[in-house]
């Protein structure tokens, strides 16, 4: 067992609720081989990380009250249209368009996941929290062979991540305490939120989030209760 | 093979959303045992009949406005505090009306259900749409190993089982059109809702679903898609 980020005595969580693109699954590398089976003159590189890009600021739109409550597939739709000229696709057919924007429900998971949730499931619930719409989250969970116990969803609490009601939401559907809860996540953002709702936290590092040629910055932060490489290393860490 | 169901070419569904209450899980033979082993003078069949007895009109109090939104798990709750007197339990601790109140979540399926749903998941998107709240969902299904792709629940979609919104809320998740969802049910009342919303519907036998000293009428009605004695069956016909 790996003890080496918890030598301090922790409580152990009831449910770790998971953030899922680029946690979870790797949605730069997924959304790249898609685009350029499609076109492949395309970018793919650059396509992924302009569509990922739209990603917050559409959502802030959503959350300002500008758009009504929109699920991230009508949100990912908007992007593709707004990016579509500048990368040469303006030809793609409706339904390129549609199986493309289904690429988000097709994303393949890192080579930890499977495994470390299933190790991980065995003394905890396991759950995502994801700004993802459950239809996505429960074709991507089928497809990969994802062993949730629930699917948790920004549409079920009709506010995305960081909105507190997402993080207490999870910690209220399982009727315990927030400090009950941890959030496993590759974003310090989301982490720094959850624990401002008193969460249990935990960073995992994916270096490869938006490219392999382009690696992220994984610097431990203090303040997450842990810090682990993969999900082999969080389950080593909980003892699992 | 069992045909004997399905002489008439139908239109596969994609979805399959099971009710959970007496389809999946027998809540009899459950709330029976639980009450006789805090108190093994009382009457366990009746006191499970006289707990499930107020669940429709607690739900009726919460859609007419009564009430505000409330989840299964304290409507179950204020059902319980309603009967413990006259079935002689007014000396339960609070400790102890919590634990059986969590009853619910520890019901155990039908002998048919796992195997059943394993099967049906192999060429079927799974899921719940039960009036029992997500937490209720997925401890029962964590515990009796249901392999649900996905919980849906009333919570979801604020509204209970006969709602309309319920049975068309399945199919906007799954962005399908109605017709490509099926509920599973043993009841013909939940099925004739569905039906009105244009799902296909199937009837699953359940004849002591209220004890088998009370066997239930679970003659077909022609106007179900699929009438099916258990999951097995059911998986039979659907080519499972």
């Amino acid at each position: 067992m790996n003890t080496s980020h918890s030598s301090t005595p922790k409580t152990a969580p009831k449910v770790l609720a998971f953030d899922v693109f680029g946690t979870v699954v790797d949605w730069h590398g997924g959304i790249a081989r898609e685009v350029q089976a499609l076109r492949p003159q395309v970018d793919g590189d650059a396509f992924a990380l302009a569509w990922r890009a739209g990603y917050q600021p559409a959502m802030r739109r959503v959350m300002s009250g500008e758009l009504g409550w929109t699920l991230i597939d009508d949100l990912h739709r908007l992007i593709l249209e707004g990016i579509v000229a500048q990368f040469g696709l303006a030809d793609l057919t409706e339904a390129e368009k549609k199986h493309l924007n289904k690429a988000w429900h097709r994303l393949q998971p890192w080579p930890d996941v499977v495994v470390g949730l299933t190790r991980l499931k065995s003394r905890h619930v396991i759950c995502t929290l994801s700004n993802g719409n459950l239809g996505l989250l429960a074709e991507m969970a089928k497809g990969a062979g994802l062993p949730w116990d629930c699917i948790l969803s920004a549409e079920v609490f009709r506010a995305y991540k960081p909105d507190p009601a997402t993080y207490l939401g999870v910690a209220k559907v399982f009727d315990v305490a927030p400090a009950d809860v941890m959030l496993v996540a590759a974003h310090q953002d989301d982490l720094a939120a959850a624990r401002a709702c008193g969460l249990q936290t935990a960073y995992i590092e994916r270096p490869a989030e938006f490219g392999a040629a382009r690696p992220k910055d994984v610097t431990p932060h203090a303040d997450n209760t842990r810090h682990a490489r993969d999900f082999l290393a969080l389950a080593d860490q909980l003892g699992c």
